[in-house]
């Protein structure tokens, strides 16, 4: 059966039905009003928070959909799977919930702690290779040797039926609602909601987002075949998919409204507004729809935007933040050359507590300037409140008599 | 009136007139069940979540209720508080749903930030003094010159009643609770929340905690007297409170059932552990009754931690979940002698590579071994999974031959 068929096959009725098998496994996660990213919008905006979910994402909904409806001989052969993320966690958790035993192959570079939270949930973690392709191929090398049954994370219709029951609850909390907003990765989630939504009211518009860096599914609709990027590096790791699914791709096609694409800058700024301003934590896949709320063509309507997951790793949040608080100029570093005599230290430090700058790190490198024995440099960090903020302490060092090189 | 007899003739219908005015003021926060919280404590736990309360804390609740009842002649006067933390924006956000005018004294070194988001609420925001105790006497003195009502943090009857309603809430979603926890600074939450806890159920328990650095009130009630502690540093800045309230003093004493202390390091990896297992971010002060949860003196029974605010300056989250990260052995910096000749650098590296260990920060210092010319000190921090991680690395190195001094 081809894809076009397949589309044309699947109704509302299969959504549900997804929807009934996930009672009291995957939660009904909240609909969280935002009086900030309203405000932002321009729309009125509400978050449909799956980084509240089980294992802190949508992804359990898809497997466990797919699980629940394997035959008895194939619960008995058991699954797997080839994930580092959150996919891997949602395989396991719906194992587990319905004792089947899972396998995942990860990079042999996974960190300990993806591996061991995935084996919390009772899988069995294969580590093979480099990267994500060799564990892939890995995963469908075990899958023929063992005769387990390969759980696709988006390209597989029982797992993007589960992945639709998201908007299932959406509709259910909030029936009239205008727009959804829903990520795209491999675009598994995206077929499902865009599915579930359009079926349940045809005038509900769903976008879905995309990192500039990864738009594969934008891609694909635009050349009107599925294609291979040459790259997909983004902060939105769980959106880094260089290549859509086929099936995928043909519900996009049918279902979607449009894909919108988000800068880098605009998924860190997003993260940071929503730990800032509702004290939620999400990865950067997790806040692409928030992302795109600042371009999203209307106003004045009603929008569910999907925060897809959570699990971002503590030292990448941090690193994240660091990164945010430059780019929004809450941080500079610069380095100003000095004359080398007592004193100048001083002169730097007074200019900046005028300015109100804290200093957080100080480097002073007498051998630093090689072309002058004169001179020394200091590179100072400080904390600052704005651009604004930053350009003053630029302009008070030059008042007096320091030439500011900016480091970031 | 002396305040034993405020606590006498206080009763459960003067907290429940107080929820009557916070109706659609302050938000019905959400009581969350917390598997990884309950698995720690052996407990039953539910997170009580003030943080995604509006303002980010409960601080509003109480201050709506006192300036909900003054007289219209005090409501022309306006109102004034010293704060730079959660009461200032409850103060303003009260003070701004009700028309009356804010006057709040902030030292003048407070972030801009913090100013510039009070000031969005509404609020006259006047900088004065270096520190708290100079804001807080300018604002006694303003108070007197310009007439406006003082509204105290905690030592306020009004003001405690008003945070009592979020134990109401608590019992209203839990009827059979057997257990609060509540987070002390001044004593005016916890004041509030056993107050209304003992008069709904005397059976159930409500426990106080207080950071180690500041326990004023657990010191208070071992004295049977309030006094001034010398010091009061902690991380939670939200509880730095060096005098606990006179009418708080005598609230705890009547309704408390004990008072836990936790460290700084309780504190920082409760914090971690919230954004890691359940996605929210609060600040050091929220969660304190997360901290406490490990030496709760009970088991199976359902306990409901309240996590009390979320206002966490993001640079702040940032240098604690670093420091976190250290704390849990999740990075480790080391520094190693080598001798001068080509090919330590890689050797070093090839032990590092092999015991899996991600470097993210070298120095390589030539000038800083001042006992001997030949040898350079490698100054090396690295991503590592725990202790034992960092245990296995200095046993390589050592093998290898390399001596390593532990920076942190």
């Amino acid at each position: 059966m081809d894809t076009a068929q397949v589309v044309a096959e699947t109704d509302l009725a299969a959504v549900q039905q997804a929807a009934a098998r996930l009672a009291g496994v995957a939660k009904h996660t909240p609909l969280l009003a935002s009086e900030y990213f309203s405000a932002l919008s321009g729309n009125e905006v509400r978050l449909k928070a799956e980084n509240l979910q089980h294992t802190g994402a949508f992804k359990l909904r898809g497997a466990y959909n797919k699980l629940a409806q394997l035959t008895p001989e194939e619960r008995a052969r058991g699954v797997i799977t080839s994930s580092a993320g959150n996919h891997a966690q949602g395989v396991a958790y719906a194992a587990q919930k319905l004792g089947i035993k899972a396998v995942i192959c990860m990079p042999a570079t996974t960190p300990i702690l993806k591996v061991e939270g995935t084996r919390a949930l009772g899988a069995e973690v294969v580590l093979h290779g480099d990267g994500f392709d060799d564990a892939y191929a890995y995963s469908r090398e075990l899958e023929k040797q063992h005769g387990y049954v390969y759980v696709h994370p988006f390209d597989d219709l029982q797992v993007l039926l589960g992945q639709g029951t998201t908007a299932l609850e959406i509709m259910q909390d909030w029936a009239d609602v205008d727009v959804i907003l829903v990520p795209i990765g491999g675009g598994g989630f995206a077929s499902g909601v865009a599915l579930a939504a359009k079926l349940t009211n045809p005038h509900v518009q769903v976008y879905g987002v995309e990192p500039e860096n990864a738009a594969c599914m934008k891609t694909a609709l635009r050349q009107g075949e599925v294609t291979t990027l040459p790259s997909a590096e983004t902060v939105a790791d769980g959106c880094a998919v260089k290549r859509a699914g086929e099936l995928t791709y043909a519900f996009c096609q049918q279902y979607l409204d449009g894909i919108l694409t988000v800068s880098e800058m605009e998924i860190m700024n997003a993260l940071l507004s929503l730990i800032e301003k509702h004290k939620l934590i999400a990865e950067g896949a997790g806040v692409l729809s928030l992302a795109a709320l600042a371009k999203l063509p209307c106003r004045h309507k009603r929008v569910a935007a999907i925060v897809s997951g959570g699990n971002i790793d503590i030292s990448t949040l941090s690193a994240l933040i660091a990164k945010a608080l430059i780019a929004r100029g809450r941080e500079f570093c610069f380095s100003v050359q000095l004359p080398d005599k007592p004193g100048q230290l001083l002169a730097v430090s007074q200019i900046l507590a005028d300015q109100g700058a804290n200093v957080i790190k100080l480097d002073h490198d007498q051998a630093m300037v090689t072309d002058s024995f004169q001179k020394v440099v200091l590179t100072v960090t400080v904390e600052t409140n704005n651009e604004q903020h930053i350009e003053r302490i630029c302009r008070a060092l030059a008042q007096g008599g320091y030439a500011v090189t900016k480091v970031y």
